[in-house]
């Protein structure tokens, strides 16, 4: 359950109007690496949490209602960025008497020349945000993602929170208001927070790689096709030990001979590597049994039916209980 | 700024899994009718009400935020049907083992029809709600509205919530589960409350008709053009008084030979209406005039500075006088 | 069946070129609230009608041709304040010859300047209309509603129409343009007639509260919830009576405790309204008998076969019939 | 300007309902390759057409209002298929009655297993079509294709007539309704002649290879570079005279080594082509006068003023002359 | 299998940075006639041809390989135009050392006007290419065809350089830097190559028309419906003989009358055609017949197992061998 | 520049023709996660590091052309999987010799069913791959990203391995089909391979945290706000060090509070971490001044002349250069 209070999160200041960086803002408004796209990341999948993993759908709520708590903020400034347009607007009769509407600029020419800049912020919203990216794309379910799995969501997250603090970097750049870079910077630093407590919270599960359950197969796992030829270079990506598994680097030259050579890669060899087809169905067999378990536990219906929310009293009891089991459950999970 | 709750607004629960009313239920949490879209339209067009109109701020950000504590309740409910999913895919090692995924069905095959129901709960989302509709297409902001007018927006909200109470009824037709009707119940109730606030806030702000600032044509305001030939009906929309502007219909019975005689309507004359054009110039500049000064007075910069939130102490004082501000703000809108 | 004579309904004219206008006038052309979503929304809708509801078939396809033919005078109109960008395209192999495009600007920095006002116009199109909004967005059948029952689907209309005329009050800023002003004003001012005529539509369908079929739970009909605090207002949407079932709002200052307090509602009691369970459930039943049967009458096949049209004669014997049997129903629907 | 007459261009009838092929049959509703799409794409192009190119510009519009006229047909056929769904939905009330839906089908299972063929039609149209396509995608602007030219306009209407053809031919296969084929053969057998109408209004106009105005480059224009490697074959694409140009393909069997040794192509020469770089700079200039004068003489300001229609008599008149004015131009295009 | 070789097929060079064409050009690199379209639409379709049609295969894969790689150079001379751009950005510290970006301009201002351009560029890619078109709509697969049969899909490919050719010309007349036009001619006629080449295959098909199996109906194939009202034009698409068919054009002036008397085009007969239903059913079936035999003939699993490729030695015979067989085999299919 | 050669990079094998799961495998064909997604994002981040850093513009081919030929296997796989659809087709004439599709089965029942599964492979593709998810979402650019900054770039290709594996790893449980397994299990592994291979890219940047160039601001980079109420646990999230930072968390258990004590967060203090203001400047500009140094340096025109490759021998003697300096630039980047 959703609360508000009318106050934001952050004191979100503006010293005057700006279309042109409210249109850029828009881009953590309503953009694929912005604030809606975080909370409902975050919001989504935290339903697969609520039981198997309450620790971490406690943090996934907390970062995902800050993240709400931040589309406010964004909104916020870029209503106030918008200031005069919509009462412009509202001066729809008298023509003859098109007075300023931003920045002491007076002529109709003018006007319109900032229309231009974001047509939907005067034809559309009436100078109110619109829920699109910069460029005017509606927001899409498209940016978020969630497997039902910690070890590969928490990763995303990373990811999500990466590419969000790049654009409030490049967003700084386009506005002198240090109102509004007192903002970005806010927002951009809460990023890194993020980033962070999704980090120690991957750590928290062991084994976290690779993601998911199955091992791979060491056979492929630490081949390198040199697929693109000319200026060729060595790295740690391509020779040496792989940095997860420890597997030594097999570099392939000339990848269509290597292809040939093994009936398309049917006859290829495990090599540089201490791992077996055995070793993996015995790690795939204990952690497949043990995720399994611990999901299929928490979720059984009890009584013949399932409910979400314990409410007052015996909340306060249960949550106790949970927060004793849940030290060994982070460090085994 | 949000916060958040673990307990839900409405004790959701749930009987059995049911994978596939889980995929019919999708369309309520990502669709164009479900709770996502109400809540960020609501959410959305509040940002332009902050200033001007304080008591319709309040009333969008508290129907909002319940909305997205539907959101909660409907994710909470697709979640517990698809109880067993996420921990069958943890089992991913042992195939010789299959077991029951759901409901006691134990065979490959029948695992294989239930992913057919909606292939992203099995392959993409590990049991989780995906931010779809029922057949997939993932959320678009292309489903918000507004239009930075509350005539308008409200008029757009009165329709979001007939389509969304329209959904829930067709989905109870769809579940045999007690609690989950119950749980659709209540929510289709809300979509019925929600619709009279609107209603209720619409009719508080006079004039309301036509939505925004200007008066239509009354050359044009009152024709009826029979463009669809062969079984034509009489009804109140054609002939008698148009219901708000109470002008009488001109039906138009052949609109081709009709324009022809008006060299393409441009000779075509007001009828049936005590409007004048001079009538609607006054109109149109005293409600401009008004309604822009609302405007431009609530959102003026002071200090040379914009800001959103008044904290605390301050907060209480100024809700005070604003309040009393507002008993004739809303009658004059 | 269409038919297209090559008058438009509107005589449009245009003084002069203007790319720019062009380029916001396409917000009606292929935008969420222009004239093709009109015209869709409406011709989809009538497919449901055409045997349960004949009149109001006619009416939808009445409008919805009309909006067909607006569609085309918004068309018409950007064509012509495109002048000069075909025919330039066409001057594709002598470019020291670039002579003037728009206006009298001579240079290809201007041409070029142009461009970027709509890149679509002069790479993509050649001078002609997109089916796009004014920033370029694909025209989407997410832009249209139908719910299937003409008390929700007349609301729907409404609320296109409400959000049709602000887009064209909104235009009409932006051009001095005295003949193009004369088109949009018109087509404003039909989205005003045609408001009133789905309105009178509406009216004419009872009961029509609440959309669909079944009554709203009056547990929880009434209550209004205070999710967003500081600033608290109320209104005639929170204090008094509801405005279409007549019920004393319930006002719950504090959410969580209440939700808390009852069991997340389950416990709820119906207070200040007279209706009941009971009540509820004898109006479902009676409206939904009522309404099925006239659905399953009207569209039952006859002889083993369905079909759409009776051609020529026998047309017009039966279009007497229906009228007559019309008057009944629209007051019974 | 349409107009609309209740009788469908085709006695569209329907044996019996059935939602599956409904489901399909949407492909050519609301899908790519559909009615909607041709419609809209005829449509959208022929208002570059209307003052230099009358005789296309009435061909398209035949053709454009034809597949309106077909949308409806379609629309129309897909409404019958679903005959009993909005008559069930309306039964709200009483659950214990379930009667049949479909085909005679009684129990409820029945009806949820019907409802997973296209939740859509269930729980959001309420038995009407959709503009989606047969796995629920909307409609999209994305579909249409013009490029004001009609030598390119109309190679890309042949192909859409095409795979709308392809696609009522697989349909075919999918429904044993005898009424509902003879529909399916109607529409596929209108798609073959207006392939044949593109194809001879293509053919009047000379040149029309290469669309456009501006020549190949000889250098190029005759490669054939081998890029995919193993079983290589010679056929007329790569051996031989090219169909249209009629110059002798080049074979260039290692294009790596070829680019290496041409500095990337830079010092790559014409062969097997008798043109040369100024017999192209002689055509583009000829074809660029040509089609430049005659689209700006059609489409210059007359007056000082634009317009689109002129109205009932003088329309007859200036007909006549553009008739006879079109023989020649039809030619020359 | 792909490989990559670092060295583009052309040399594309650029003068100097041009934010305002790396806009315009980014319509080839992520629109809808784009290089990408082409690339995939051609892998796409393949995939059907690998078994039954390898010397089509082979086209479709090396035309689509150097489609990829055209990518590559459009890509490249982007990403030269923003030269700048991401070196800028990476200045991100020091706001009062803001030096040139582009073009030696100086001020913050000019450098926010450059992001106004397109801010994808500045805020979100960092100064590379964004797959999107020039206004930013993200690149969708709804821009690929392909129906599984050569003779539509042939045509289809016809249609898609068809656009790109075009898009290409029109792209020259917006930048005066050489190289770039050296790149988008050398780009521009590669569209011209690849038409013709697709021409000749589908030329090497007999029949070909209409494209897929079924015969068109002869009832319906050559009627000419006067749709559109007013200036009606005669010409090859409505009189005398159809170009593909050779059946004469009836024309019909007033189609409504015409359905209505034939009771909605039920009592049609066929005219000006020496086609019958039997002649068509003869076609049908014989076509049928001779298509369905290729494919299943090649498509048969051989020995319990499909495999796609064979590798190595086999390789170079098996090759022989089918290009033997294919001689007949392109002239027959 | 791309090259294909025939031969899978994997010997793709498929027992007998599975529809079901030739639609779940789309997911990776054209979904989110899939292939494609992969493969274009790597291509596209690619552009931007062509001149700075060469030794990753050689990992992002490498991997970026790997995609593309696992794509091909994807695609293969369907291909093969669908076999008996395209050749069922072509039998479009005879209906009452429907025989078997797929799998022995032989009623039109049947056949229609399949349909149902993916109407897409019957009706529209043909019996081909189509290039979408396993519900049928054309492939979108929304999926792809990159912020012209390695830093942050290889961060989300290593959540985009992530999500494929994990794709991968479900897919597994819905088929038995061991030759089918076989190719998805290496597919599988080559994800994590990737996976690592970007994660030794990263660590071979430094400083790599942030991503981007500005630091986060001390004041707020530690704060965890408990947002959701109710069941509050502590982890290494919100308790003890930051992982990357290594500050001290400080939990901020009443964020409302919080919020208002220190006037909308504008009197938030640092604490529990060393970093000050001025130490953030100062690697600021460090960092700042050195990025962007690298980068201009490298894409400085020469010779008033940018160009992207140098061809053949010349290359040869570069790409030794390169590769010396690169031993300095890896570790300093």
């Amino acid at each position: 359950m959703f609360h508000h209070v009318k106050e934001l999160q952050f004191n979100a200041r503006v010293s005057k109007p700006d279309v042109r960086f409210a249109k850029l803002l828009l881009e953590q408004f309503g953009g694929p690496n912005g604030e809606l796209k975080a909370a409902m990341q975050y919001f989504v999948q935290a339903f697969g949490c609520r039981k198997p993993h309450p620790d971490k759908y406690d943090m996934l709520m907390d970062i995902a209602t800050e993240e709400f708590s931040h589309l406010e903020i964004v909104g916020a400034t870029i209503q106030m960025l918008l200031t005069g347009v919509n009462g412009e607007l509202k001066n729809a009769a008298d023509e003859s008497d098109l007075t300023k509407v931003l920045d002491g600029k007076t002529a109709k020419e003018t006007y319109i020349h900032e229309a231009m800049i974001n047509p939907h912020f005067f034809i559309v919203s009436g100078g109110t945000p619109t829920l699109t990216d910069s460029v005017g794309n509606p927001w899409s379910a498209n940016y978020i993602m969630g497997m039902g799995d910690l070890t590969a969501d928490l990763r995303l997250n990373i990811g999500a929170e990466t590419s969000a603090k790049m654009v409030y970097e490049n967003l700084m750049k386009f506005t002198d208001d240090v109102y509004v870079k007192e903002s970005l910077r806010y927002l951009m630093t809460r990023e890194v927070a993020h980033f962070q407590m999704f980090q120690a919270a991957l750590d928290s599960i062991q084994p976290n790689f690779p993601p998911g359950i199955l091992q791979s197969d060491p056979k492929y796992s630490n081949k390198y096709f040199n697929m693109s030829k000319g200026e060729d270079f060595k790295g740690d990506w391509n020779e040496g030990k792989s940095p997860l598994l420890g597997e030594e680097w097999q570099y392939i030259d000339d990848p269509l001979q290597h292809v040939r050579d093994t009936d398309g890669l049917l006859d290829e060899r495990a090599k540089g590597t201490p791992r077996t087809e055995e070793s993996v169905q015995t790690a795939n067999k204990k952690l497949s049994a043990k995720r399994k378990a611990l999901v299929d536990n928490a979720t059984a219906p009890k009584n013949g039916v399932m409910s979400w929310s314990v409410y007052e009293d015996e909340e306060k009891l249960k949550s106790t209980e949970k927060k004793e089991n849940l030290t060994n459950h982070s460090i085994n999970n």
